[in-house]
């Protein structure tokens, strides 16, 4: 069970001095199952590490199910009231408590108060309760079984391979997973896919005679209160069954489907159930039978629903064979269009998981309409985590303000987070075999905020950083926690400002999709262009004149979007096409705000390597190192960028810039 | 030794049906050795399917050795002016004969008889002398032993796998590798290399433990007059010797560069020599040690001079990490400056292999003014009959009137043929594991005329042309072949148009070089960019304002090139940046010939196909497919080039067709 044994491996938030404010204490766990001894371990081990448990002083810390708990301790909150994972904190008399009705609740306490470190022992606390705002707080991982031939073992992972897979067999390498699950029990995550949502035949296999791979992972993180949930292939009833079809509302199929899902739940008696990217990109779905795609996640929502499992089917599905000519086709109405009609369809274990934007995860866009157009469905909202279209882990670019943004947006009378509420938050993991888990060190932070504002969408996001600052950085002294406040809190939109414009998106190197490429998209099938000529840029995205996207939207954000007066600066090229001329509301023509900002974002990337500079000493080596090697890499491409992006608009537009700066 | 159980691969310009004039008559062979029983064999098989060999009637055919043949027969030539593959060719008194000082000679002689059909035996010839232009005629495999993660098992293979290599290990297919022999001595190639320039880990061990799999090779080669080469990596001292230098003025290297030499030669002892890509593109090379690129070859060919080998060194070296901002920097003029200031310092069995034009096999490119910048070195002339820029054989694009065109060329006194005399011609193969042989059945015809104009640069590659189609489609009616004729005598030309415009180069999709990209390297390290502007397109390569590549050129083309006067409109953009309305010798602005040519382009393409729908039945139904097939790609391709090229330039230059067309 120890996670001691993982020395090459760095440890995140949870350093051992992490615990030293609960392991130098007296504590007092009540309880019993699993995850209770879960509890029970981590307080051992911390207080054997720093002097603590049961040395004689008095009761500091109590830790209790709600109905093992001491009398005196359980005054004020009522067993039950808290759910399966909340728990209630309050200091009184010198005792810290923390009260929760079952075993989950209990560790997501713990890890609380190691976030709180010596606060959670200073002053009395009232009773506050805890509760996750999302019932599904997931990663998925985008891991291959098999080493895919151009996407690796990992697709979109720039942290090394897989820490579930190698080389097309399980890897099994406990002390790694149980850490990493015990990563993700600290910042709130109750759920993981263990393989990419693009089923490849190997894969395929992990439902059916691979399952003792799946049941593996299941029992490693099981401690953490992780449930295990697999991608399927939603042609697996002909893959792996041998049937003719797939079909959904096939009896044989069904049948089929309700079988292989009892054999998983005789094996894996929590599995949380399955993720399927259908009828997108490539894979299988119910359109080849003709069927709806309520019908395809009915069918497994049906086979899981007598076990206590969910399916997320994926709401990413578009016609990646679009003819760049035809100009009314728009790759953002799509997830709508295909979905919206079908509210009401689905059944109440079956999440129809759509991403946070219309496109796909481009460092600044809308918030998909989808989200407010489907009432009667549960939906959960998708992030990514892996940085594939905002640096790679190459790129400091800390996502919590964007993920806050989308979070708190009042799409209709409700916030994006309580219209997902239902269903959850779920993202693309960009954990991966490295030995700082996430390639550039800085990007744990993403993690790390992800988890926490799955938890609870209303955190600030730059408190989100400054406790991860705090708990990875224990100790460290002020200069060093202000410069990674400094570097990180704004660089999601330093990141904004050197790569594309206003809201355009993409402008990516095709495939790989690192560094810029102006055209790299534009004349290809996947829907994604900016409509660059001599006079102007952007998609005409109006309901007056262009393809209708913004008539998706409940009002006002339908008028807001439509119109060039009120639409927002930062979304101006995503909802218009405009001149170069086309004054934006901070003052600055649209040409002029290109060349200003992407010079102003270089300038920001080199005052970050300049900062880090600072700090030499202050971390341990190969840490400093890796990050320093990064921001070289970081400004490097920050330059490209800029001049790839400046000069093919001064091609293309010839209007100089105002500042007389160089571009080539 | 029979190649007649090769029932599953397309006979290409050796059907049975070529053989019948020969083999219904009575033929005498005369003379020894490996290379006269091939020719026996050949007869003999010939004879026994069309009832010709010994049937008793008169002689009508006699194939000699100068040395064997009959006094009668040898009057008029003069034993010893043949050369070692030459032959002479008469026809008189109702007896042709053929004769040669040597057996390869002798082998020429018979498929010249083969070609010459029924016209072999009609009316009396004089004494014709038929010897090779170029000593060797040489095709390279860009065949990788392993398949290569990205390249796969050929590098710029559109034609199947590697006929030598399959999957990490020697396919030894002798019927295959046999059969290839064959139709390269048809048309005159006298060297294969049989693997890729660029040399992998694995492909480096074929110089020394996998040497039998080269020898395999050679051993079913060698009864069709074929030597075999090697691509070598520069490090193999290091890599495969254990030495800590691969540098060539090292004695150690040298001695171990000599002693493996000589283990291949005991093996092989017809080994045609080394190939070598050194400094290029991440190969190793003599940069590393600070030698020169002469001392390089040198010491390759010191070790093979003893055996009479010879070493190809290319001479593709360039900087391929070019910071795309520094326009003072020019690929075009890298090959020159690296190795024009070495002439006269390579020893005479090393030969400098120069790719036709200064930059890659584009479709149209100047000649490599190298090639007259070396009178005092041996050189060969690279072609590339593997169609990688040029429609990768899914387009049909006949190369003969190119390679023809720069054949002739009068570069300075001398043609490029006449300057490449003493080294040869060398082509990348466009072979593989295809029934075809070449993907698109009608880019035989490529492979065909390279071999011809090796052997004889002044041959008209429209007749070329023609005797391939009479050879591959024996006895196909006038319609069948008037209809080759036409889809194919002006393919290239046909290609040019609706590609990248006026000799400007590129456009293509960046990697596998397939379809149109106008901006795919526009900002790359590679070296290859057309500039275009709002106002104008093309790259100055001017004295006066450029990069001063028109100044490598010799009088006159010095000055022909350097003037907007004399530079030929298809060279234009190659040459010079003008505006979009710069009017052309033609009478018509650079941005309406855009748009005329690739409209133009377009409707020769679905011409093509109308004309192959008009020849059903007049082939065999797999070949008609084949190339119907590949006519539909090609045409849908075609419009893609038109569409994305012509509304390219519509945005940036905004002035309309003249002609009102489409443009998107």
């Amino acid at each position: 069970m120890a996670t001691d044994d993982l020395t090459d491996v760095h440890p995140a938030w949870l350093p051992p001095e992490a615990f030293r404010p609960l392991g130098s204490r007296r504590v007092e766990v009540y309880g019993a199952g699993t995850l209770v001894e879960t509890v029970r371990h981590e307080v051992d081990q911390a207080c054997a590490r720093y002097g603590g448990g049961d040395d004689g002083r008095s009761v500091e810390l109590v830790l209790a199910l709600a109905a093992a708990a001491p009398a005196e301790v359980r005054a004020g909150v009522t067993p039950g009231a808290l759910g399966a994972e909340g728990f209630a904190l309050c200091r009184r008399g010198g005792v810290t408590v923390v009260l929760a009705d079952e075993p989950a609740g209990l560790l997501y306490g713990l890890f609380h108060v190691v976030r709180l470190g010596e606060s959670a022992f200073a002053a009395d606390r009232p009773v506050q309760l805890h509760r996750p705002a999302m019932r599904w707080r997931m990663l998925d991982h985008w891991d291959n079984v098999a080493v895919h031939p151009v996407m690796g073992q990992v697709e979109r992972g720039y942290s090394g391979g897989s820490i579930f897979w190698q080389d097309g067999r399980a890897r099994r390498d406990h002390a790694r997973v149980r850490a990493y699950g015990r990563l993700l029990a600290a910042t709130g995550i109750n759920a993981v896919a263990v393989n990419n949502v693009n089923v490849h035949q190997t894969e395929a296999h992990l439902l059916t005679d691979r399952l003792d791979e799946v049941a593996w992972i299941a029992d490693v993180l099981r401690p953490y209160g992780i449930r295990v949930h697999l991608s399927v292939s939603f042609a697996a009833p002909v893959l792996l069954g041998g049937l003719p079809s797939a079909d959904p509302l096939d009896g044989e199929v069904r049948a089929w489907w309700a079988a292989t899902t009892r054999r998983v739940y005789a094996r894996i008696p929590d599995f949380g159930g399955y993720v399927v990217k259908a009828d997108s990109e490539g894979q299988p779905g119910p359109f080849g039978y003709g069927r709806s795609h309520a019908d395809g996640a009915n069918m497994l929502a049906d086979a899981l629903a007598p076990h206590g499992g969910v399916v997320h089917w994926r709401a990413f599905v578009y016609n990646h064979r679009q003819d760049w000519r035809d100009r009314s086709t728009d790759r953002a109405r799509a997830a709508f269009d295909h979905f919206a009609p079908l509210d009401g369809q689905f059944r109440d274990n079956a999440i129809l998981q759509v991403k946070y934007g219309p496109i796909d995860f481009q460092v600044r866009e809308p918030v998909s309409p989808l989200i407010a157009a489907m009432p009667r469905t549960r939906l959960a909202v998708e992030f990514q985590v892996t940085q594939e279209y905002t640096g790679q882990q190459r790129h400091v670019c800390y996502l919590g303000p964007m993920w806050s943004e989308v979070l708190r947006f009042r799409l209709s009378e409700q916030t994006v987070a309580g219209l997902a509420g239902g269903g959850g938050l779920v993202a693309v993991s960009n954990v991966g075999d490295d030995p700082f888990w996430t390639g550039h060190p800085l990007a744990q932070a993403n993690l790390y905020a992800f988890g926490r504002l799955a938890w609870d969408p209303e955190l600030d996001p730059v408190s989100i950083l400054d406790d991860w600052i705090s708990l990875t950085f224990p100790g460290g002294p002020d200069l060093l926690r202000q410069t990674l406040h400094e570097m990180m809190d704004d660089s999601w939109l330093t990141y904004e400002q050197y790569t594309a414009p206003l809201g355009v998106g993409f402008m990516v190197r095709p495939g790989h999709h690192y560094g810029p490429d102006v055209d790299g998209y534009e004349y290809t099938p996947w829907g994604t262009y900016h409509f660059a000529d001599r006079d102007g840029i952007g998609v005409d995205r109006t309901k007056a004149t262009g393809t209708g996207y913004t008539g998706q939207y409940p009002w006002p954000w339908s008028e807001v979007y439509e119109s060039l007066e009120s639409c927002p600066d930062e979304l101006l090229l995503f909802f218009h096409h405009v001149p170069y001329g086309h004054v934006l509301h901070n003052g600055s023509t649209v040409i002029q705000h290109i060349y200003d900002t992407h010079f102003a974002g270089v300038e920001r990337v080199a005052e970050m390597r300049s900062a880090w500079e600072r700090v030499t000493g202050l971390v341990e080596p190969a840490l400093y190192a890796r990050v320093a090697e990064r921001l070289d890499e970081q400004l490097r491409s920050a330059e490209e960028w800029r001049d790839q992006i400046n000069t093919y608009f001064f091609r293309k537009s010839g209007v100089p810039d105002a500042k007389g700066r160089r571009i080539y």
